[in-house]
């Protein structure tokens, strides 16, 4: 469960097992890039996490896959992400979000499945502790004004219901992977639809939290590996999880350098024990620099991430 | 041979029959509409009348057919047909067309083969009677200009090298169809491409023209079927057509009310005779409308058209 480039990891890497199942319950709350421009000027559900988590499951050829990652750097299309338009042009001629994800799961030959954790269109809405409210994540993913008076309460705009596949997907599960991926943009949105917590309750799969890497200001301030616990459960109910994956290891002062505007690693606070679940920290990091695509309308893609094989191995012993 | 409207119609006629082997030769002078935009700003080849063709011979779904030509009818992408980004976007991955087609034949499950008659990116001159040049199939378009002043010579703007494949393809043709299409745009750029006149003639195939079923002012201005030969000759070689298939009936008045600005009828001159060759003369208009796609930057695509299954008939008794 998650959205994004934490949700691509975390597939790509349990890909590599073949006796996995592996179902993708996706975040629907993204309203940046190129997803934010289809969004209004199409009024379609946002596809940029689903293709994400689309192409990480994807068994078809490297250029078919890279096609649908493909950004158009120049001229009128600027910043358009191929396989968004892919499925925001399915979704305008169906008007079924869900024939879009058939189709292209189809093309791209998916292995598992991608839900959408709502079919609802709702915006994210995060009122801060001086009474304004941003609205969508572009202006949430801003730090300057979030940093500044801290969130108050997140919700959405309007009610979203669950989507009864993802229910049962959660239900069905024998391991449930909550991350990582943006605190308030990718992971929380999962909990604010109606339901999904209460089925992740119920669910009698092991609960595992795979913590972030870095912090983000204004979202995540000097979070320690513990705190991220405490606030993701908040949303869900205490001590849901039973085992949560960190990373014990200091990135490179090169790489934290260009994170100086962003966030501090996650620190494991050794001083803090909690019982009645499981820690386990591990060097996570990635040692392959991502490729940088050219007309990428958002600034910082992940550069200090999770590697996906280190990542599954710790998640398969589980 | 042709592109566009017209070589959909044959193709999709043809397709229906199970021991046929199918060949599409393409123009590659395409530079209106969303074509245009994108051969200006990302100087990709054409992709609009390779995809007319290659969703003729699709043996995918429905909606897979529908997507790629799906044109956005709003917003920042209004008028841009997704095939042809689809087309686009491989080819700007790659720097190599082939390789788009052959990917977007395994996605749309093309039967047949759809081969662009050059993969040069040339643009089409027309120097008119009175000394002015037109360049590009848009200004060429354009009637009142060309109408007003004739052309005197048509050609690319640089020489044209023929796509061996097509070269191959002519030379093992058992059957070679010509047209229907747009005189200047479509028909002719086939024969302005180095060696593909040399190819048909040589080429042991019995040799079919399909004759429009409407003139275009400035193009083929009160041309007979007749005058078509002739003048499609002129870029091949005289005499060259075996068969020629003519539609022989008039269109409804209300359709041709709105071909006013466009163009009357081709007819056949009965008091022209020629010897050594077949015309044949059929009822070939289509009965049903075009859907009309919200969004298409091209005013005017064919009301008056043929029918695919009459004009298919015809050619497999040939």
């Amino acid at each position: 469960m998650g959205g994004g480039t934490g949700s691509f990891t975390v597939l790509s890497g349990l890909k590599k097992y073949d006796d996995v199942e592996l179902t993708a319950i996706v975040s629907m709350a993204d309203d940046g890039g190129s997803t934010g421009i289809l969004r209004d000027e199409y009024g379609v559900l946002p596809p940029g996490d689903i293709r994400q988590c689309l192409v990480a499951l994807s068994e078809t050829s490297d250029l078919m896959r890279e096609l649908f990652n493909f950004r158009f750097s120049e001229g009128g299309l600027k910043g358009h992400n191929f396989g968004n338009l892919f499925i925001s042009a399915i979704e305008k001629i169906t008007g079924d979000f869900n024939k879009s994800l058939d189709m292209i799961s189809e093309v791209l030959k998916v292995r598992g499945l991608v839900i959408p954790v709502t079919l609802d269109k709702v915006r994210l809405v995060a009122e801060l502790k001086n009474g304004k409210k941003l609205y969508g994540e572009g202006d949430i993913s801003d730090y300057q004004m979030i940093s500044r008076f801290g969130v108050k309460k997140i919700y959405f705009d309007k009610k979203a219901k669950a989507n009864p596949k993802a229910i049962k997907a959660i239900k069905e599960a024998d391991l449930i992977v909550v991350g990582p991926g943006s605190f308030y943009s990718s992971l929380i949105p999962n909990f604010l639809v109606d339901g999904v917590s209460r089925a992740v309750i119920s669910s009698k799969a092991k609960k595992v939290f795979v913590c972030n890497i870095m912090n983000k200001y204004g979202h995540t301030d000097n979070f320690t590996v513990q705190d991220f616990v405490d606030r993701m459960e908040k949303f869900i109910k205490p001590k849901v999880f039973d085992f949560v994956i960190y990373n014990n290891t200091i990135p490179l002062k090169a790489l934290l350098k260009k994170y100086i505007d962003e966030g501090e690693p996650v620190l494991f606070d050794k001083a803090r024990k909690i019982s009645g679940r499981k820690f386990i920290g591990a060097d996570l990091l990635s040692k392959t620099n991502p490729k940088k695509q050219k007309g990428d309308i958002l600034k910082n893609r992940a550069l200090i991430r999770h590697d996906q094989n280190k990542l599954a191995e710790i998640i398969m012993k589980i």
